[in-house]
């Protein structure tokens, strides 16, 4: 970790990070995994370097899989912020960073130049994660993304970046099943998506257009939540939900 | 220029490019931007560095302006291009470029690293264009997307994802203002629609559709294009244009 630190231009590309909005579903909220490194006030999100040997999404997946300890994660990459003054202005600064790894850190060490972040968003069940936090970092964990503190950096800014790109691609990638348990009420996919876009929807229509094109299949199982209450359960038809991606077909929910 | 050349990382980041897919359509046909280096024999896109002082979309409306002198064009980023071996493996190294410019140019100089390349689709009006090489262009004019040549680099891959992403992104950001003349008539409209999407479209629906959502209106004008044949003449209602890209609705065609 000290090599990497002190030579990091030797392992890393300079001025490129990227960042990673890993958003989760629990409770009819969305999530997000945030991170708040050691001596630090501020939260943020999930980041890291580049290595010159792999791409962007290489390295997004190496840095979301060592956070979550998923192997599997749904990442979409979906916008470079790259404000000259992003990351000023803040608590993380070589005196801080000197503190917390006990390493002497120069002003001018690139770490501390500006970096391009490329940002993706990830999608994931809410109860298959184990946020874990990286060295150096205190605490790791869900907050519920309509209610979050100032981040540091322009990380608040990369959030809603993240859920208005998220509420675009719902409509050409399905994403329930990164999102839901493997059975699910009907109730609970229209929640998911109302919760989504941020905007009512007719259950009726809603349901009767999913199991139109054949992306929902009704199960011969009930989930028994009390009495004369037993809805059916439902499960994506995984072969469908691979050709509408596949062929980016756009669907108006 | 010979300053930026040898001491580029004063100036720029280092490892970062921008590359733009500049569109316009003329007769049926989505026409593409590309230019060709003194010395060289493949084509390519325009694409320069980013100043440390600007972001990455101000540095890509910087190389499309100063190649197509259009003070006003429509630029969307859509993905980032970051295989390690993305610009191994081609006729531009140092050999070939210390020729062009004159200036000795080592094996390690930092335009022959690696670059991750932030790659946007440009959209504009074909006529408006006035192609022009940069320092060190042999030529630069329009070519047919469907009918390229071995582009160098990644360059034939950037421009199928920029197609890939035009597709989508046609369905919540109208894009006909920026690709068609003022007034047009509605098969003119229609067919810039099926050579994007690449598909046939009911011409009556299509047209339906968009004047139901007030996107284009009828004027009292016509075109004169033969005995018996003068269609009306449509415009774009810019205000109800810019409220549908504001809103980010989606508009299935």
């Amino acid at each position: 970790m000290e090599d990497q630190v002190m030579n990091g231009p030797k392992y890393f590309y300079r001025n490129i990070s990227v960042d990673s909005v890993i958003i989760g579903y629990h409770e009819k909220e969305l999530k997000v995994l945030l991170q708040r490194p050691q001596n630090f006030t501020k939260w943020g999100l999930p980041g890291g370097y580049v290595l010159k040997t792999e791409t962007v999404d290489e390295a997004a997946f190496r840095i979301v899989r060592y956070r979550t300890q998923l192997e599997n994660i749904f990442l979409h990459q979906f916008k470079v912020y790259s404000d000259p003054d992003r990351i000023k202005d803040d608590s993380l600064n070589p005196e801080t960073f000197q503190k917390i790894i006990g390493i002497p850190i120069e002003k001018d060490h690139w770490m501390f130049d500006n970096f391009i972040s490329i940002a993706f968003f990830a999608l994931t069940e809410f109860s298959l994660v184990q946020p874990t936090g990286a060295a150096y970092m205190e605490e790791c964990c869900w907050w519920n993304i309509n209610n979050l503190p100032k981040l540091y950096y322009d990380h608040n800014e990369i959030i809603a970046g993240a859920l208005k790109a998220l509420k675009l691609f719902i409509h050409h990638h399905p994403i329930g099943y990164e999102l839901l348990p493997e059975k699910f009420t009907l109730p609970e996919l229209h929640a998911l998506y109302e919760t989504i876009l941020n905007k009512k929807l007719d259950i009726r229509n809603f349901t009767k257009k999913l199991v139109s094109i054949g992306l929902i299949k009704k199960l011969d199982e009930h989930r028994n939540i009390g009495a004369h209450r037993s809805p059916y359960l439902y499960t994506f038809n995984k072969e469908k939900y691979d050709q509408l991606i596949q062929e980016e077909e756009i669907i108006v929910i």
